[in-house]
């Protein structure tokens, strides 16, 4: 499994777009605001994986509960697959408990999934599916 | 620049790597550890990048601080450079605050040199010399 992405929470995309692209003069990939997931998203490209940043729409929001915790920024780590629905199946098969039984329409438009940190050593794991 | 590996502080680097090895089948890319930087390291593949698992060795060292804290368990992210001492230098003069002014030697063999994260936008960012 490839990384492709690592998920960064932060209070303003914009801010750190800045501070990214100034400093490691990272290319912008995409950017922007999924209201479902309540979250803005800008993703900067660096080598084959990119950087996420996500910022909450709002404070009651899964980013802006996190946040409010004191958690953070480094939020999620995104594994590629070639086939989610499989990789979803094997999980549950290997005993891994699940925040996404089948998948949804991610900031790309590609289908992703979590992985319930408990069962990943504490680490929130994404799957998104690029064939 | 590309991502090179994300730092991820747990507990116990045996138990992670059991996990991440049984979970998604992630290859064994090094195991040791770096008594100066007080940690246990295991780094497994994935892709281009890698998942680099830390165990602080003590308490009272910077992996040990930050799990006390209630931080983590993602810790860092990491950029590959083709001339650290190039990139350190490119870094102050776009204004950024070092960790590390000059390289040292990290758990690969390899100069890395840390930047504060009060200029990344909160996040801690390593470099790694791979030319």
């Amino acid at each position: 499994m490839r990384l492709d992405h690592v998920g960064i929470a932060v209070k303003d995309v914009g801010a750190a777009k800045g501070i990214f692209q100034h400093l490691f003069g990272l290319p912008l990939d995409l950017e922007r605001t999924v209201p479902d997931q309540g979250v803005k998203v800008v993703k900067l490209c660096s080598g084959e994986s990119s950087c996420e940043f996500l910022e909450p729409t709002g404070p009651d929001t899964p980013v802006g509960r996190f946040l409010a915790k004191g958690n953070g920024p480094l939020h999620h780590i995104c594994f590629a697959v070639p086939d989610i629905k499989a990789a979803l199946a094997d999980m549950k098969r290997k005993g891994a408990r699940l925040i996404d039984e089948t998948p949804r329409i991610g900031a790309a438009g590609l289908p992703i999934a979590f992985l319930h940190p408990d069962s990943c050593g504490g680490v929130l794991v994404e799957f998104v599916e690029k064939p």
